[in-house]
């Protein structure tokens, strides 16, 4: 019997519509799944999503957002078992899957805890600091981000399932935009499960995602401007999807394409090394993970002319003795099967294509040992390296093998490796094994923008390295040009592309009223309560306190160099202080104008505010010489409670001016603040 | 006689190619100017522009483009005159070319200053911090941004022919990436008397500006995934050109189209009051300005029901007490014409389109006072203002009439402004006149995600404001969905656009190696020369000093506190202190921690660090108790000579760690260092 891949729409699942194809075991062709070729009724979606998912997921700040990916993730972890074992029937191995499923999980995990640390506990995103537009300061610029009113519908791939479906999920969620699953059908059942567990957990707001398995024509034609399409899969299809007439109409699309990524065995680097070594090592991995179906693996091994031989002998030696290909259900296996016959003919297809330009150097899609399974049923093909005799051929920098296949190159020089690297007119990633720093910049500056993401394999990073093909969620992930000209992950910078980018222009009192943040020039409440009395359920933006003027002495100064131990010439010396460029005389140290400014501005007695955690952006702009008043203004900025302790993170702007009104220094003052005084006590 | 306009390519002008047409004066037809309509031999203009422009402007570093740019704005300044006399030859007013001109030379003067002030002096620019992305800290990931290896081409619209060409090459050329102007035919004349005027300075090095006058087909032929089309224009032209398969083949494309613009008078004005004006003044001033030929202009006044009539009266009487239609020649004229019959003709085919949804409440385009001029042979229409009763119809949401014509529409509560605003299904700007706050929250962020801009005016910003239509430098341009959904300018953010971002990973030294910015765990150079006593000349990332331990006693605690002031409880009450959730009992001061650092790394005596000018991202990570021992580590980051003085900017990495190895606090130094010491006599 098999699972019917169904669809969750509306907060319902919905039975596959149309005929039904059976989806086939990797391994055996068993039937394992089925899934429908008719598109189920699809406005309900795009409904759904729009008047239930978006505004549940606006309600929610990017704490609250993130912290639900953390409870996802968590939950998703304790049900990795049964994701494996559909994972098998994709003819992924253990380790296979680790990376898809391990991999998608730890997406969420780096949402969770990036979403909590670099962002504001609210709804509204603030780029970058406030510009003065007008003389006066009653006229500035603030830009923020807001969510997309859309969907986010995500198109993907079927070589990461998990993976593929988690790693657009985490940024769009953070982001506020409702997701809709289009997996690839081969292996929707594993997307599908995942989803299942999602629905079931309860953890996400209904509507913030759902799954549309089988077909999906007329999908896109329901789109408007603010939906954003995020596309896995071929150029070729990448490039029907952007002329179809709603995205030309404005639907904002990305696509994250096939490319023919590089990695480069460094000039500098002697047969038998150990940085041969790590080369062959990760070539070998690359070639057989996931047997050699992710679009970052490597396709074109750039090697210097002279050692293409010891490569070609060093990736057959690791292969005879390392590799294993066969049934992932057996332990001695290492590599498993394509997805499915289909991706078999086709990469013997494009094998086809590549032969009047490389030769087979290692491995034979015709000939080769298999452990417990029979190669007429399963998806096998063994790890093959191709050779590129003339570097100067246009197929091996155009024709990608979706599967276990490299093809060595070798080149002249680093400028020749650079020049190599460029012709496949953008990529996904590329990778350098050089332990020579010259090399090491002139090769990844030079291919810099044709690629996403660069990796520089040495023995001090081999350790650590997670290795040329693994997208991280810290880095950007995406390529120019082929690659799709994409942009996912790389941390907070993913979670922008479901967010529009607007730039404020008015009054600070009405930039403020809209970002929640307190501008220069916007009103200030002082007089009434010290705000480090007040609780961040008391404490308002704009809420200041001005204290001052203090005095400053030539005694305080050699006091301070005393305590400190800071006899800066500067402060100490009456000549040579009036010989630097930027002063007239001895000067207060800018620790000690800050330290006194704290003095002026903190109210000593236990109160809300915990500690003083930070500083930031301070700018000395004015000297302080002895007998200058100085006055300090502090104004609460910005207020983040955090979703899951007792304070916040309160920002205050600080200003120092002298007896001139000159402004000395500016920085922000960053505190713990307790939400409520006293304390609540722990439960 | 007639200029003809040539073109300037790889060095030379060259006239132009084929039949060639007459370019008109918009006031009296009479001939002006004369273009080819064949295109020119193009080949050799992006083979300049790659073999010898990019190359000519990636040796520069971000500060040295930024100078070039700050003395090109100063020339051009100087040619204002020539320039205005062009201008109106468009049919331009005297303010409509000081928009233009102006305006064009002001981005260059902001992108001038911004480079300088917000960029390193380096060609390869560093995006956020390093992330450590394994335990031992030997595998790190840092995001780059590098020049694109391709050209810029720039596809201008006819109304701003200098700032529409000096918005796009500010920002690219601070990129280092070389530029190709593509100008609208109809004002040409006056892009090529700009370029002429830049090419004769020599201020840009040759190959990084050309100039494609006439007919272009086949140019996109020529462009590959290096190169980025920046288009402004029509929507329906933006979407053929999406479909070219250079640019579904990877050719990076951003647009900036036509948008119809809303401005709402809140719901909390009343007729005849300040804001009121406010209101009625600005969407004058838009219809007339460039005689409304701007894709920023108001094209859907958005006012509460009731006070529809008290608009409507209100425009009229300014319109007829302020505004002069005719030759821009004549003093009292304050609207002059379209660029062209045919343009007036386009505005009264888009008149008709609106006929069935909209009234003309103001304005006749067949009945109009005109001042010097023959409305036979001038491009002149009235301003004109219709009313739409019904708001739910489409068409004035949808048909851009690209001329001196706005529709007033009603709405009944905020929310139902909020719906009419979003129907431009994506515009570039949108303003607000309102003095409650509640309404500015709610209107601006309900429409921001359909929005690249967003103006509120109100009595305090107003004196100062720049407008509605006018994009500013320092904020982005663009439009979600119809407008394209590109961003331009927006200081620093527009010049990214040109640039490539790609994560880097490997070992802190590789990527300390790359970037040529010290990251932690990268080497360190200590124990010879003072880091301190070092000019730029000698001062290299990775130079520190390691200095301590100094062990904190009580009593330095107290005479912190009673030299600053600063007596916060968690420093002086033991009990106090304790009950405090992050400290075990008293603790020193932050600044305090800061200051015997400075005591411990500085180098006293007079040498080539002038001053400490600031600090930043300053983080507290462990209490420092009395008894504590600290030591500092202080390495030179990051080192950015300054382009015009003898000074540069080095930014230090300090770490404060305790008698544990316990990290207690991670900062940054900024100081000014001289380039040489002792400094170089000033010449």
């Amino acid at each position: 019997m098999t699972v019917a891949v169904t669809s969750y729409v509306a907060g319902r699942w919905q039975d596959p519509a149309g005929d039904r194809v059976a989806l086939l075991d990797a391994v055996t062709s068993a039937p394992v799944a089925e899934i429908g070729t008719a598109p189920i009724d699809l406005a309900p979606v795009i409904d759904h999503a729009r008047s239930v998912g978006g505004p549940a997921l606006r309600e929610l700040t990017f704490h609250e957002r993130a912290l639900a990916l953390k409870h996802l993730a968590l939950h998703l972890n304790g049900r990795r078992d049964a994701f494996y074992a559909l994972s098998a029937w994709t003819g992924a191995t253990r380790r296979d899957s680790l990376i898809d499923v391990d991999g998608g999980i730890g997406v969420l995990f780096t949402y969770a805890s990036k979403g909590r640390r670099e962002l504001p506990n609210t709804g509204v995103l603030v780029d970058g600091p406030a510009e003065k537009l007008g003389r006066g300061g009653q006229f500035v610029g603030q830009h923020i981000y807001t969510p997309r009113r859309g969907i986010a519908l995500q198109i993907n791939a079927f070589n990461f399932p998990v993976w593929g479906m988690l790693e657009k999920l985490g940024p769009a969620f953070l982001a506020g935009v409702p997701t809709v699953v289009k997996p690839a059908s081969q292996t929707s059942y594993l997307t599908q499960a995942v989803v299942a567990e999602i629905i079931a957990s309860g953890l996400l707001p209904e509507g913030s995602l759902q799954l549309v398995a089988g077909g999906s024509r007329g999908l896109l034609d329901l789109l408007d401007e603010q939906d954003t399409v995020a596309f896995t899969g071929s150029a070729a299809t990448a490039a029907a999807l952007r002329t179809h007439p709603r995205v030309l109409a404005g639907v904002r699309f990305s696509s994250e394409a096939d490319s023919l990524n590089f990695s480069v065995l460094g000039a500098d680097i002697a047969a038998g090394s150990v940085e041969f070594d790590l080369y062959v090592r990760q070539l070998v991995t690359e070639m057989t993970a996931k047997a050699g179906q992710k679009c970052t693996a490597i396709r074109r091994a750039l090697v210097p002319e002279p050692l293409v031989p010891a490569v070609i002998d060093a990736v057959q030696a690791r292969i005879r003795d390392k590799v294993r290909v066969g049934n992932p259900a057996a332990p001695e296996v290492t590599m498993g099967a394509l997805v499915g016959l289909a991706q078999r003919d086709e990469v013997r297809k494009s094998l086809n294509a590549l032969a009047g330009a490389a030769r087979m150097v290692v491995g034979d899609p015709d000939r080769f040992d298999l452990v417990d399974a029979d190669p007429r049923r399963g998806a096998f093909l063994p790890p093959i390296l191709l050779h590129a005799a003339d570097s100067a051929r246009s197929e091996p920098h155009e024709v990608e093998v979706f599967g276990p296949v490299s093809t060595v190159i070798g080149y002249r020089d680093t400028a020749h490796a650079v020049e190599l690297a460029a012709r496949g007119r953008g990529s996904l990633v590329g990778s350098l094994v050089s332990a020579d720093p010259d090399v090491v910049r002139e090769l990844v500056l030079g291919v810099a923008p044709w690629h996403g993401r660069l990796l520089v394999l040495d023995q001090e990073s081999a350790p650590e390295s997670t290795g040329h093909g693994s997208p991280l969620p810290t880095l950007v992930h995406g390529g120019p040009g082929r690659a799709g000209d994409g942009e996912e992950l790389g941390g907070i910078r993913g979670m922008k592309h479901y967010l529009q980018r607007t730039a404020i222009q008015g009054s600070p009192r009405a930039v403020s009223a809209i970002t929640g943040t307190w501008v220069t020039g916007a009103p200030r409440t002082t007089g009434g309560v010290h705000p480090f009395r007040k609780s961040l359920a008391e404490l308002r933006i704009g809420d200041a306190v001005v204290a001052g003027p203090r005095v400053i002495t030539l005694d305080d100064i050699e006091a301070f160099a005393e305590l400190s131990g800071d006899t800066f010439y500067a402060h100490m010396d009456q000549a040579a202080a009036a010989a630097n460029p930027f002063f007239d005389g001895r000067v207060a140290h800018g620790y000690f104008v800050v330290s006194l400014a704290a003095g002026l501005f903190v109210s000593p007695e236990p109160g809300p505010v915990l500690a003083n955690v930070g500083l930031n952006n301070l700018v000395f702009t004015t000297p302080v010489y002895p007998g200058d008043a100085l006055t300090v203004a502090l104004t609460a900025k910005a207020i983040s409670p955090r979703v899951d302790s007792d304070w916040g993170d309160v920002t205050w702007d600080a200003v120092i001016t002298n007896q001139n009104e000159a402004v000395v220094a500016t920085y922000d003052v960053l505190t713990s603040v307790a939400k409520t005084w006293p304390v609540a006590p722990a439960e």
